[in-house]
């Protein structure tokens, strides 16, 4: 084929995303991309069709796509009763709205499968976003750690020799490697992050409940902005940073009459430090289990929203000091919905029968 | 007076309690609990005059109130902006229903104030139904250390010499001095008790959503029955067992084709004695304080709904043998809405000039 137009999906639970990939003789030459913020939970995996062709129409319009790619995190969410149920969903919507067009499903091993083989063994297919990413860079740099720090979680996946190198596949042996971090730019309950805070001179528990999550940290501390807020705050409150940090105070049962704006600054740094400190305990975890196959000195590669702020602060704090930004590789549009470029990329290739070459465009 | 007919409230974000008492020459002679789930986020805080008017009715039906006695811990939900919203509508909501009805609010150093008092010094007034709880205590037990263990959250009340001795009297100060543990029975976030599961013989992270909550865990346990559960479940499915069970998987993203049932079991477990470590630290911290103020080895006296298989486990933990189960001395509906039927016990005690007895019903 001369030219080639690929959709590539990213179908989370809680954010949809969406990546059209045209190539010219085997090279990108268009890439468009699209997100939608989708919880599956409040909104109703009923909607989820809709969404896609509201998506695909966003970046494809009328075009006639050669064929789709499909990596899924959904499956995990709560409206389904297993991982099964959810990815057997999640793929009939995807066959109600792609009709007549051919359909590639990625595996956790980086392959990837047709619809009806992902319906025979879905635990493979199931949380395998990641290895359309790690895939990606693997054609760029043969080795490294890709950091990808996205609303809700951090995928931390080792690439030796060109290759994926992770130690799990499944989201738990992820968690059980230090390779799944369930922390990220947006999303992450406050409580989850931290279970004391130092104010006032002493050291508090904090609440339970959802009074804030790290959206509101890194608006307090301008990591974002409020255009980066793309997501629903807990409050139903606006993302104004008064409302941030009215938020933040609630995680100690207080209010923004019984701290100053500096105590609230501090509670914010503090919970920053620790989420840096989730990451690179993890990034240690797997760059102790690897050290033995390297060659030399690898980099860190970091992608996803938080790239900046929370992969490339904990890549330091764990001693690295060769960092890449993804999107001085690729563009910063890639660099937050990297899944669902990787995979346009792999079926693209796929078509082509051999690796599409990323051009700057 | 001879006879006193008193309505205690505690009107907190999630429940609100409500106690009728009933006193004959200075003894109680009928009590009448009633609670009403009511998450004020969900339901809307437009909604609580209602709610408090059912419950009046369910426990004290025409009866002819000769007062009303309030707590509150309502006022720190996100419905409100700040802590002084919070109270001041309450208080209008109170005032709105107990037309011509003396009404008196607990304060946080348990005295009991007018609507005036206490739209003056909100702060006052906050959070403040503990003090009842400590206050009924200390009328039968003078030295000892309260554990009220709650759908949500734990206080932990030193008495001394017959006077409730914390040193916190805000959230926030007794966040800081181990006198209130935000954990509970029923609804905290598994992901806030634990951030590391043992399983498969490694350690795995967990994830940061509201996958499954305390109630989870202890109705798999066996610590209660579905009954006792009287709350939403995080996913809106049902109570049985093999429900939470999916639910506590999805802590370490997993399900219940990839566990055995031993192995949530054994996630149960875990979870729990990081809960009762949670509560014994506070306890702990508590009676380190205090200590050098105690004649003698005193009991320590459990309430709420997780009064025997948190608290009092918390208890043991902490190195106490002497454990006084308030049902024993109250009865059990008393237990479960300590706050309420203590201030309704005050401001009869306030109406008769002399403390009211209680005579075992």
């Amino acid at each position: 084929m001369i030219m080639v137009d690929v959709l590539g999906w990213d179908i989370g639970g809680v954010n949809v995303k969406t990546a059209l990939i045209k190539t010219w003789n085997g090279s990108v030459k268009e890439l468009k991309t699209a997100t939608q913020y989708f919880p599956i939970w409040k909104r109703g995996k009923e909607q989820l069709p809709a969404v896609l062709d509201r998506l695909r129409n966003e970046v494809a319009g009328s075009i006639k796509l050669d064929a789709v790619g499909i990596t899924m995190t959904a499956e995990l969410s709560d409206v389904y009763w297993t991982k099964r149920e959810g990815v057997n969903h999640v793929l009939d919507c995807i066959e109600e709205v792609f009709v007549n067009i051919p359909i590639f499903v990625l595996d956790a091993e980086a392959n990837l499968r047709s619809v009806e083989e992902a319906r025979h063994e879905p635990l493979k297919v199931a949380a395998a976003n990641w290895p359309a990413t790690g895939w990606m860079v693997s054609q760029l740099i043969k080795d490294c750690i890709i950091i990808d720090t996205g609303s809700t979680t951090t995928s931390i996946i080792p690439v030796i020799d060109g290759n994926i190198a992770t130690a799990g596949r499944t989201d738990l042996e992820k968690l059980l490697n230090g390779e799944l971090i369930y922390t990220g730019s947006l999303r992450t309950n406050v409580a989850t992050i931290v279970s004391f805070i130092p104010i006032k001179g002493g050291v508090a528990r904090v609440s339970s409940e959802l009074f804030a999550q790290s959206g509101d940290v890194h608006l307090i501390l301008g990591n974002i902005k409020e255009d980066d807020y793309t997501i629903e705050t807990v409050d139903g409150r606006g993302k104004t940073r008064m409302e941030a940090m009215a938020r933040l105070a609630r995680v100690v049962c207080a209010d923004i009459e019984m701290l100053t704006e500096q105590e609230i600054v501090e509670i914010a740094y503090y919970v920053y430090e620790k989420q840096v400190k989730q990451i690179s305990e993890g990034l240690t975890q797997v760059y102790n289990r690897i050290k033995l196959y390297l060659k030399e000195n690898i980099p860190v590669v970091v992608t996803g929203l938080g790239r900046n702020f929370l992969a490339k602060k904990a890549a330091q704090k764990a001693g690295f000091n060769w960092i890449i930004d993804l999107g001085g590789l690729l563009d910063a549009s890639a660099t937050v919905a990297s899944p669902s470029v990787g995979v346009a990329l792999m079926v693209a290739s796929e078509l082509e029968g051999k690796v599409v070459q990323w051009k700057r465009l």
